[in-house]
This record gives structure tokens, sequence and C-alpha cells, in this order.
């Protein structure tokens, strides 16, 4: 099958890779050509535009890192959009707001096909993907979705993937806090934190967070497996439909204050778990919140 | 063995229970006598004060509600410390204060072993044991612990099962607001809730709370596994300590004043879940934040 596919960062990369390898013919584009190379060595081909790419594909994918690029890539001059035409579908891998991919979607058969599992997920093709649109469109480029993920859900129309996703950053958001708050006051009480984990991994407590960033958090890691400034955009998300529905989420609400005091820091390019570090420094000053 | 048991509330009574089960003898005492009859009639003594209960047992164990019927009960007029003698251990299962059971331990062998599980863990000896105090102590009554709960760990000195256990609901606390809040978001956007949770539980956001208690927010089950005004107690115990140790905890404080507001709302005897509940409100109140 003939695919499109914009935005070769790291997972976007990964992703188009496993196309490659099943046999499809995929077109690239990307800003920076040169984060191309690695696909075009594989066998890719180059597009000059969005548009062109789109033009010469039946599914055109796409996989950015904020709103703002979402929208400059499908509706900008030589944008996606300007290259559909009826019968090729869109799918946006990027997590990106809900109400922009109703936008797309009422301008075109397009799908909001964000995903979770990080960069680890995408080279193992075992990524969670959350897919809102059309449903027949769902079903034509699901067997693509196979090649990249293990648990995709069909959630509802247009918007309901990014939902979906924006959902599960909630639930982060809050297991982050938690977990970091926990090992600060853990740590300032003088226990044993392996010895808390052994503790509260099986109970009440448990949670993915404590049991894959506790440990780095407690080894001074700070890598991204999942940058703060995504996190924070993510965040903002949330409280942007959640303001729109006229509901408050305070803890949402608490994580991006914390979350923006980490890129005021410097943190931005950190983990989400750099979370710790931002109220190690609230600790200092207890005017800050 | 000759074993003392102070507190036959719900979980007491599974607790002792136990150790009759397993032929100790057991003299009980508490303050409503009609809770213990039912372990009288299968075999326990009564005694007339916490103090008479401590004369006639080599282990006495209490598991009352908070802190204040902790101090009442060790340090009344006819409370456990006055019937304790050297030889003889006091083990705590209450959550509370670090630096009370730390007072506790420095008038006699005591040792603070808050627990996890709930009525469940309760009834199945399943439940998570955080102990603190002199090592030997604990070595001493681990084989009864062994018949209480399937993880036991021991923390350090005295305080230290109580720290263990309060950066536990510290978790709790993240996870609950995080959980809460994703799912008002998602029903607010019109997913359905039960795919999300498909989609959510094998990835990042997975934990415990997403395990067990959405299911039961989702079916408009808000009964108590763990009563919203302990938890309330237990949050207010980790910012006492962490104020003491000059240490912030916005989460904890959010988390503090929603369970505040649940008290007030009449949800005092409601399960920790029910902060579900509260957050609706809040979006019907925009001031009340």
């Amino acid at each position: 099958m003939k695919i499109g596919w914009i935005g070769t960062g790291v997972m976007g990369s990964a992703m188009a890779g496993h196309l490659l390898a099943a046999g499809h013919a995929v077109t690239v584009f990307n800003r920076t050509r040169a984060k191309a190379e690695r696909l075009l060595a594989a066998g890719a081909h180059w597009a000059e535009s969005p548009r062109a790419v789109t033009e010469s594909s039946e599914i055109t994918c796409t996989m950015v890192g904020f709103p703002q690029d979402v929208r400059a890539v499908y509706f900008g001059e030589d944008g996606v959009l300007a290259g559909w035409s009826p019968g090729k579908v869109l799918v946006d891998f990027t997590t990106s707001s809900p109400s922009l991919a109703q936008e797309i979607a009422a301008r075109a058969t397009a799908l909001d096909a964000p995903v979770s599992g990080g960069d680890v997920g995408a080279r193992n093709a075992t990524l969670s993907i959350m897919v809102g649109g059309a449903r027949e469109a769902f079903e034509h480029v699901l067997p693509l979705l196979r090649l990249l993920g293990k648990t995709i859900v069909y959630h509802g129309p247009a918007g309901s993937g990014q939902h979906a996703k924006l959902a599960n950053q909630i639930v982060i958001a809050g297991t982050m806090i938690g977990v970091c708050e926990a090992l600060l006051y853990a740590r300032r009480a003088g226990l044993d934190c392996n010895q808390l984990l052994e503790s509260l991994r099986p109970g009440a407590a448990g949670c993915w967070t404590l049991d894959h960033l506790a440990p780095r958090i407690l080894g001074g890691d700070f890598a991204p497996g999942f940058y703060a400034e995504h996190f924070l955009k993510d965040l903002g998300l949330a409280l942007e439909e959640a303001t729109r529905m006229g509901w408050q989420l305070p803890g949402v609400e608490l994580a991006r204050r914390l979350y923006q005091r980490a890129c005021e820091l410097g943190y931005a390019r950190n983990g989400t778990q750099v979370l710790y570090r931002v109220l190690e420094e609230l600790a200092k000053t207890s005017s800050a919140h």
C-alpha cells in the first residue's frame, strides 16, 4: 500500500520503519530532512511537502510535536489537506487537541490516533493506540495500526482518540505527583526507599509509575522516557478542553503549575519523573507555590 | 502464647480471630464490649481495661481508629503503658502519628505496625504490614505477624512503620485524584469509560486504583473499602510530619482539601473513591477551590 509519513522524530521514525519493513511503499517528509535519512536509506521516498506526500499516498500518517505543528502540517498552503482527495485517509498520531482533530475531520477522512508507550513502545511495536474518527476509516487502516501497536481501541467519533489520550495523561499526572511526593517524604523521614517500594508495590499504592519511574528517581536518573515539556503540553490541552466543558481539574492544574516550574528550572528535556526535583526545589522556597 | 488485643472493629476482629484460630490465648478489650462478642464466643477472654489486657499478656496488640485513641489507650490511667513491664512487647497496628509511635517506644518495647489491604486483607490474612521499632522485638513478634499478613517489611527504628504507611497513603492520594479526574473528564467528553479502561490499564496510567476503584466509580458504587474520613486523617498526619520536616507536599494538601470537602458534604463514611463526587460538586461551584 502507498503510505505517507510526515514527522520522522524518534517515535515517527520507528513507526514508519515498521511499515517499510512490512513491505509498504513509504513516502516521507520532515521539516529537518536529515532526520529522515535513515528511513530513506531503508527504501523510503522523499517528498517536498506534506501536500506532495498526501497526493502520492493512499494513507497519510502524521507524528509531529505540538498542536501548532499539526495545524501547520494540515492547514498550511502546501499542507496535507491541500493534497487530500476523497478515498484517501489521514491518520494523526500526535497527541493534540480534540477540537483540532474535529476541525480536520470536518475537512477530510481523518482519524486521530494518539499513542502511549513511548520510544520503547514505538521501537517494539507495542504501542497503545487510541483512535477517534469514522469507524469505516478505522477499519480501513486497522491492518496498518496492527503493525505499530498492541492495544488498539476505537473510542468513537473524531476527537475521541485525543480525549482518551488526555484521560491517560490525567491519570499519570496524579500518579506522578503521588509517587514523587511519597519518595520525598520517605527519604526525608530516613526510610530505605528500596525497602519502601517492596512494601508499597503489591498494595493499593501499586502503579506503573512506582514500578518504572520510582527506581530511576532513586537512582538519580532523570533522562527522558517522555519529555517534561511534552507532558506540560498535554496537561495544557486537558485543561483547555476541561475549561471548554465547564469542568475543573484541580489535580491537573497543580501538575501543570509544577511542570511549568520544571521548564522554568531548565528541566524541559528531562523525563516526566523530574517532577521530583521540582518538589525538592519547592521545599527550599516555601513561597513558590 | 498469651496475646492481648485492644480494638475489635472490623479490622481488629478479623486479625484477632486469626490469632485465636492459630491456638493462641487471646485477651480482648474494646470501648464498646458488644463488638467483641464474636471473639468472646470464639474463646477469647475479656479484660476490663487496656492495662488489664497488657498485664495478662506477653504481646499486646492495638488496632484503634485515630491517633487520639492510640494516645488514650496507651497513656490513659488504665492504659497499656501502665500494664507494661520489661519482657512484654506492644504492637500498634493503627495508622497513626510517627512521632506518637516514637513517644510510646521511648517508654516501652513497642512496635508501630500499620497495615494496608483493608477489611479483605484482614479477613484473608493477606495484609501488608509495615513495621518500625527495635529489630529484636520485630523478630520476636514476626511469627504472629505472619498469621496476619503476606508482605511484612521491617522499615527501621520506631516510627518507620508509620512513615512507610504514610508514604503509601501519599501515593494513593495522587492515584485517586488522577483516576477520578480522568473519569470525570472522559465522561464529560462522551467517551465509553469501560473502553477507556481497556486502553489505559496496560500502559503508563496503570494503577491499583484504576483496576479496583474505577469500575466501582463507573458503577456508582461509593461503599467503603476504606473510609474517606480515615484517609483524611492519614493525609493530615502526613502533612503534620512533612511540615515538621520543612517539606511541602502540594498534592497531599490538595487531596486533604478535597477529602475535607468530602466530609463536609456528608461523605465521611463513604469509600475513598467518593473523591469523584467531590470533584463533580466542584464543577458546579467554581468558587469552591
